[in-house]
């Protein structure tokens, strides 16, 4: 293995000019939702010219019923109603058989950039100083994406011959519900484990978060606000249920012990994100409507989480009198992650720590993630257990000034070429797939 | 008085039907804000029908000096850069001299009738039914103001020669901030005493609190919501500022020693309105704003009441080490109304409340009032101590299915036109003003 990781190592550094290039053309693209066409092109040209069988596709493109399968799914979510101008693309390495298959997952939609009065230089520019390359996807994800391209494209260029499949996929819709990776599952792509170059900082997520998006319509009473005790204020009642949440969320965290979540304060939060209430400032208020995200675990379901969560707020109605009348409606919306994991002793996670620390001599970080991404989708529905790793920053996403360590990048391709030779097997140095 | 008295009711019961009509009239016009125009030119003429001198003038009209004096004073608040469209008239019958004056005023613009669905008829159709007459604007204030006319022509039809001057006013932009009657109060109309009749229910109210609105802008720390811990909630900084204005409510409250706010549970509140913050569900929001009203006493001015305020969210840097970095920013914005009272011996009292005596044969309730009016412009700032008493029904001001019970109406006009005799002083049974 020393012979292969030091040629693999050199081929990386042959090729940092040409990885950059494509991280910075991949950033020059705004793929944001709905305009992903031309980079998806640009990824099967990238994808073919390395040797692979290309599937692309719109989600709910000119086959009506595969449309239909999707938009009815139960883990269907996107505000979008088509998906014109944003297929998915799909790059299939055949191994010469006996080996194990790997899902290779990126996803090439990113979000939009904001204020650009915010950003030092062109969002879209790709700019690099310091060995940093700016712009927004960056490092969500199109850096960890370009770590799977290099990654394959380094086994191929050296000849290595893996036994199992590499299924590579650019999925669109990660940011908004996951419908590129549910269109591609539901395509009966799956395989015997997936790996996903979200940006964690090099650390390495066995476990994912699930998130749930729920909204609570809290109900008072309105009145003058002169004679205010004539009312009740929706404000003042959406304190104790603000504090109500407050305590679910530390029952819900006291029953994790999951040593990956030992260095997170609070594993699964419940973050309450908007509040909105009252129209006039001179009347009691009689609505307010909160707005949030509930974390589940990773071993839990969604449906097991919205059940806690409903029996939870039904007992406010221990607590006041007007509750009891007048319960708050909860409403689960918009984006929601599956959770996922994979067992700690998962052959997938030793080998990639072990390749880990073959190239960057160093113990690696495993943790659980703080987030969900489509491994959830992955693990669940196409039981592909799904680690998630990647050379991005995580607190640079969806931030001005994203950036790409350019150092890491090249370091999470060595990592995955490795990682893949190790879980695929090798026959011998030839270039069959090319 | 009795044989007076007998005339006057005598009058009134003559005119029923001519009183009606004319209420009817002035809900038929929906004098929303800028729509004042038609029916001002009917007050107009009607004022000039029972004999009085009419002045009629838009507030920043042909005058550019008076709109600009109007629009610099410190008491000015309006929502609209120009007025036309919504005229002021003032009507004067003048006193034969010797005798107090008085201003009787109401104002002409109704609130918007909101949500047609939730009328039973049309909100300008003024239908009767049981003895009450439908309509936005009937309780606030077109039935004051008929009371008002009636009562000033029953003397004057009746030959009653009042001493000293009556001023009737029938101003706008008393719902949106009092730029009517400040624009009166700047054309130098003062008086011995004035009177207003809102809708009180037939309360007698001396004293008039004041209100001003405030926004509070409350900062924290935005962050992922799967990794809150690394954020500053602002909704959940925004619990414990609600719990210190409430705080403050209380500490206001326990001052108010005022036996006329007896029966109201809170006198001068803190009315939290509106909440807004936050934009993502999975962000921690970093933001909370808070619409409020803040009641102020009769005996208070607006400066003391703010000063208050500020003062005490200061405080809140003791209580959370964030807010002594991060203090809520504090702003007045919108409409405010100044509070006002008249001696607890002040001879429009006494004589009112004989008055309500004579026409009702019960006592007088005699409070201090929920709210402000433009009661407050004209005892602190035209020196013209000013009491509210009217026969509309607050509960239903502002509401769908706004109604004038038409039997106060006349009972009101009865009081006032005694309360006329007695305050303005007569000479004899002539009618010199016609």
């Amino acid at each position: 293995m020393s012979k292969l990781q030091s040629d693999i190592h050199a081929w990386l550094q042959a090729n940092r000019d040409a990885g950059t290039a494509l991280l910075q053309q991949l950033v020059n693209m705004p793929t944001l939702q709905g305009n992903e066409r031309n980079a998806q092109l640009f990824m099967a040209d990238k994808m073919r010219n390395i040797g692979l069988e290309v599937d692309m596709w719109e989600l709910d493109g000119e086959d009506g019923e595969d449309g239909k399968r999707l938009k009815m799914h139960p883990y269907f979510y996107s505000p979008r109603d088509d998906f014109k101008g944003s297929p998915n693309v799909v790059g299939v390495c055949r191994g010469t058989g006996g080996g194990r298959s790997i899902i290779l997952n990126g996803h090439v939609d990113v979000v939009p950039e904001g204020n650009r009065e915010l950003w030092d230089d062109d969002p879209f520019g790709g700019v690099i100083k310091d060995g940093k390359l700016f712009g927004r996807g960056a490092t969500d994800m199109k850096g960890g994406s370009v770590s799977l391209l290099l990654a394959v494209q380094a086994l191929q260029e050296l000849g290595v011959k893996l036994q199992g499949d590499v299924i590579v996929q650019s999925v669109v819709e990660e940011e908004s519900g996951g419908a590129g990776t549910l269109a591609a599952i539901l395509r009966s792509y799956k395989a015997d484990a997936a790996l996903i170059p979200e940006p964690t900082n090099m650390k390495i997520f066995p476990k994912q978060q699930g998130s749930m998006w729920f909204r609570l319509h809290i109900k008072g009473r309105s009145a003058h606000g002169g004679t205010r005790y004539e009312g009740v204020s929706a404000i003042e009642l959406a304190m104790p249920v603000i504090t109500h949440l407050q305590t679910l969320e530390q029952v819900r965290n006291a029953r994790i012990t999951d040593p990956l979540y030992a260095s997170n304060p609070i594993p699964i939060p419940i973050n309450i994100g908007t509040i909105t209430g009252g129209n006039w400032p001179s009347s009691v208020p009689d609505t307010v409507q909160l707005e949030g995200r509930m974390g589940v675990a990773p071993d839990e379901s969604l449906e097991q989480a919205k059940q806690e969560m409903a029996d939870w707020l039904a007992r406010l109605a221990e607590q006041h009198v007007w509750f009891r009348d007048n319960p708050p409606i909860l409403e689960w919306f918009g984006a929601r992650w599956v959770p996922g994991s994979v067992d700690a002793d998962h052959e997938l996670l030793s080998i990639l720590a072990q390749q880990y620390r073959n190239v960057r001599h160093e113990e690696p970080v495993i943790e659980a993630s703080p987030w969900g991404t489509d491994g959830g989708l992955l693990t669940v529905l196409a039981e592909t257990p799904c680690i998630v790793f990647g050379p991005g920053e995580t607190k640079v996403a969806h931030y001005p000034n994203e950036y790409m360590e350019l150092e890491r990048m090249f370091e999470a391709a060595e990592i995955i070429a490795l990682t893949l030779v190790q879980w695929c097997g090798v026959e011998g140095f030839t270039n069959e797939c090319k």
